[in-house]
């Protein structure tokens, strides 16, 4: 199997044909996107694209990649601003991924898309889980730095508190994937963090957000 | 679209086939489950199957309405223990439920098989929602039980902890499905509700269960 560096991911010839299939496939799933719906979309021909990839599944596995990347840059930047710190990190990465989630109505791409084609494709399935350690990891490492500041809830460990938070957003996805907007979501996902919040503590015995919409499981929208 | 009352799926001659039907769709998917694969594991004939049901995608709402039942039911019996009380009725059901996802290794029969069914089929992925929200309603009187013990995180609302259970749980299953295991999930299980106990606010500055085994994404096993 074709294995793209990030490198070969940022080839500009490349770029416009992963993108157009991260939108299709995002959109449409994997068994309804075809290689000659990405033709249309990039006006690439069938030829170079199987050159460049070797074919859909690893077209798949570059789309799965490009996302990765973006999402890892994302939180590594936000994570190294010292202004906000660690908790303000792991908000903003997670508002974008819910944003992308909901404005699609489609779920998370590497979740749910991913799990579809994990059914035939052991090396797809394998990846995914690779893929949510580093984020497992990287939350952790976020974790530990906000124990450091304090800021942690003193009744969790950093790797406890990653844990949570990776099968949250996973939660998250599926919502999504059935409906759920982003504003529900918001305030779910906010639910999490203030528990993992130190403030959460000893010194706020107080319901801070008792006024706070109730999060509910909404239905579908036709 | 047939709609089976709960006396109806307890009827004698209905509990084999929809329970056959609910062991092939969890651990198959419902694109590879065909009624003749029901035929060879009940003896029941095709025609029957038919005159009972309707089809394919009928019999696949029986057994997520006998699912939902049954879950529903083993809730409510915990619920209505005053020894166990409200949080011990929610760990119990949800150890049930974990079990049974890594038991077949494939995840949440009413999320992920009916997500896949969801695609095709309005009616399911309503009637996944609906059932979402009726869990989320029951976790809320269970946590609003708790409040009024004194059990309840403080700084959380009933309806706030328990569309964190639901999300909770929703990643549990994304995680069976991929190939995590009982201990890993009970594990994680836990933290969420550690985190909605009342023990985490002022009363328990310690770190309860620092010494836990941390939970880590897992491979999936091959």
């Amino acid at each position: 199997m074709t294995q793209l560096t990030e490198v070969a991911l940022n080839a500009p010839t490349l770029i416009a044909p992963i993108n157009a299939a991260k939108e299709l496939f995002w959109r449409q799933g994997y068994d309804e996107t075809s290689i000659e719906d990405v033709v249309c979309a990039t006006g690439m021909n069938r030829y170079a694209l199987y050159n460049a990839f070797g074919g859909k599944l690893e077209l798949f596995l570059a789309v799965l990649e490009s996302y990765f990347v973006e999402r890892k840059n994302l939180f590594m930047t936000a994570l190294s601003d010292p202004q906000g710190g660690p908790m303000a990190a792991i908000r903003e990465v997670s508002e974008y991924c819910i944003t992308e989630m909901t404005d699609r109505g489609a779920g998370c791409l590497m979740c749910d898309v991913a799990a579809e084609v994990g059914r035939y494709d052991k090396a797809v399935s394998e990846r995914v889980l690779s893929y949510l350690e580093e984020i497992r990891r990287a939350d952790e490492m976020a974790l530990t730095q906000a124990e450091a500041r304090g800021e942690l809830n003193t009744a969790i460990s950093p790797k406890e508190g990653a844990a949570l938070l990776i099968a949250n957003m996973l939660g998250v996805g599926a919502m999504a994937r059935n409906g759920a907007g982003r504003k529900e979501l918001m305030t779910l996902f906010n639910t999490c963090l203030r528990l993992l919040s130190r403030q959460n503590g000893a010194q706020n015995q107080l319901r801070s957000s008792r006024n706070h919409k109730p999060t509910t499981v909404k239905q579908a929208q036709n």
